[in-house]
């Protein structure tokens, strides 16, 4: 356990990686991480990316360490010459570094199981800070590790690292550090995520800005997400109103403007609360895609436990797939195209039947950048459903580029179950 | 014109807003400007998030001026009170903010074409710094500026403003911003990237330190990239060897070190050196998935003109569709289970018949977390293969957790269906 004296009052965050600098690799970790501890109630004032270099490494240390009381770093614990973070933190600090046989064992472990050579390079990996709380690695080989140091004598500092791999960060982040830190922040957070889909974020905004702008406690604030719009709904909890819900009320408001837009209060995503109503309904699914190229099936696959409702799919990428697979007519496909609301009606049918399965969905349209007509441009898109009892399908126009058009027909796809599941048909016209 | 007296060697970035620092907005500005600097010979040494809070923000301009030669800002030119990069950077140069008719008139004509209204705050965006170099932003309202200030006797820095929407940002920095630094550059670099495959990057970096420690220029740098690993060679150009090709001898070496396992030299994805090599041979294909479950097919069809060699794909997540739409007999299940060489084998035959292919991929497998056992534990994975006159498969064991495992397979088998394409049969064994 980590033992330090006060409150993490201000942190930062420290990226190390040279391939940060030269912008061939995004930093998506400084964003994991940052989200992590603005959930947490930790205020997050500076967001530093240094290469590879002991010098500038070292200079940012100390200036980090002697205006923050949490510094996080990521990157540079490989097993490589070029990874350096913690030896030069623990110079910075004047701390010896250890061999630590659980981590070591630890690694052997996980290369004999993967088949893979132990190589003297990882060897380096088990050296960790003395009297350091050792961060287990669930996704990878190199443990983190965190320690408190004094920096002077009024003010002690919190250092954390975590690996470079973003799989392996993050799990080590939320798993692992953030319980370690949690007895340390001074603000309690009570955070709930109200999921919004099929309005944009400038609309929503704008369809509840009363109650943003006339809310302090708890506050509202939108995130941007693709096809999607998340609003977080933040209580600060103090003594004085520890204990009384704040965040119900606002949410009770949220709904009464949303809707059935809100598909979701909590941490679950579209594919989740779509795979829940599934397995409480004990329905049977398949999916036959085409612009997609499996995205659909693949996203359910995501979930573990999708094998309990998830019989399989088919991609058709050409039509004719379409027709020996799934039984479209070739009269369909003359007649309206592959890109059609009949084609789709088509293809939920023959998915059904050919995975003798309980709901199907299909999609078939245009994701760029080529193709595409003045009636059916780009983005053209079409959604099928069939039940044993019931076919239908809709139209949708997305725009974007390939990538966009094909993630937003997914979550597109997932919402038309939804809401098919739900209600029995899409949402009303407004 | 910039008119700048000495080089640009020492550079750095410092993007501006508070939505950053709590995770609400993915960095991608750090990231583009950052690649343009490498891009242009610009050598990139910090990258620094802060809010919008003049003292934090004025002690880092301070900061960076003094120990750079370029920094570049992004974000906080917006028209609101919270925008505040050039005031405070100008307040830190003792340079005076004065009103630009022109850039003015650029922004009324630019709300008359929109329809938007001309707000009194947007005014504010027409103030620049005295006698800086305007940036026109192509595609918004607000127009960035670059200048020269006097740090001190020694050292002058240029500082260059840049706006937080990525669209705007993007279009400026390289159409204005970019030739402004260029007469100013050092080193202008050539920079190529060997893609490499079935080799973790720490034994590959063991396998050629040698070359590494013994490179100056060009300089040699692994990137690790999950399941894959890249080394960028980068050569920089002076008078002295301007002209000379010192690249490739470097990567003839590495050609000789790792073989077949370099996949690509260049920018092509594996799946893009996959698709081309199927391109180039006119070989349909079709996928089998299970654990994947869609994630191959998938990420063939993420490529543009997929559609020219993709025939379509068929996710068999229940035993029930393995037999019916795969034709896997019931024998071999009973036998050996999902998870074998044997079903592996009938999947892709069953997939190439369906599709009317000319290969197939095949794979099943146990991704985790339940499932597996003693003899097959979970990350246990066989690839199958199929065209018209072979067939085969292989077996891989994964470490990492559900989507890990399902990641990495699907790198495998767009290896396994490379090198089948390439030699007939998967490495050597070494």
């Amino acid at each position: 356990m980590l033992k330090y004296d006060g409150v993490l009052d201000k942190c930062e965050i420290i990226c190390v990686g040279t391939e940060l600098l030269i912008g061939s690799t995004l930093n998506t970790n400084a964003n994991t991480i940052a989200l992590a501890l603005a959930d947490n109630g930790l205020y997050c004032y500076w967001q530093t990316v240094v290469g590879d270099n002991v010098d500038r490494l070292s200079d940012q240390i100390r200036t980090s360490i002697s205006r923050s009381d949490l510094v996080i770093f990521s990157g540079g614990l490989g097993p490589t010459e070029d990874d350096l973070t913690m030896e030069t933190a623990c110079m910075c600090c004047d701390r010896e570094m250890v061999f630590d046989q659980e981590s070591y064992d630890r690694m052997e472990k996980v290369f004999a199981t993967s088949g893979r050579k132990f190589s003297k390079n990882n060897i380096k990996q088990a050296m960790l800070p003395k009297d350091s709380v050792v961060l287990p690695n669930d996704n990878g080989t190199a443990p983190g590790a965190c320690f408190v140091t004094k920096v002077n004598e009024n003010h002690s500092c919190v250092l954390a690292f975590l690996p470079g791999p973003p799989s392996e960060l993050g799990i080590m982040l939320n798993k692992y550090l953030i319980p370690e830190l949690k007895p340390y922040t001074l603000h309690s957070l009570r955070n709930e995520y109200v999921h919004i889909i099929g309005i944009g974020e400038s609309k929503a905004e704008t369809m509840i800005s009363d109650l943003i702008k006339n809310q302090t406690n708890p506050s509202i604030a939108p995130y941007a997400s693709e096809g999607e719009c998340i609003f977080r709904v933040s209580q600060s909890v103090d003594e004085d109103s520890k204990g009384e819900d704040l965040i119900t009320p606002i949410i009770d408001k949220m709904r009464m403007t949303f809707g059935d837009h809100i598909y979701e209060v909590g941490q679950r995503s579209l594919r989740e609360v779509v795979l829940d109503m599934l397995v409480s309904k004990n329905l049977h699914c398949a999916f036959a895609e085409s612009l997609t190229g499996g995205m659909i099936s693949s996203g359910i696959v995501d979930i573990s436990g999708a094998s309990s409702v998830f019989e399989g799919g088919i991609v058709t990428y050409s039509n004719e797939s379409k027709v020996n697979l799934l039984g479209v007519s070739p009269q369909t496909l003359s007649d309206y195209g592959a890109v059609s609301k009949e084609c789709a009606k088509e293809m939920a049918i023959g998915v059904l039947k050919a995975m003798n399965a309980d709901v199907a969905i299909s999609v078939t349209g245009i994701a760029g950048p080529d193709g595409g007509s003045a009636s059916k441009p780009v983005g053209t898109v079409y959604i099928g459903f069939a039940s044993h009892d019931k076919c239908d399908s809709i139209e949708f126009h997305i725009s974007g580029n390939r990538m966009r058009v094909r993630k937003v027909t997914a979550l597109k796809a997932f919402d038309y179950l939804r809401m098919l599941l739900l209600r029995g048909h899409y949402y009303e016209e407004e």
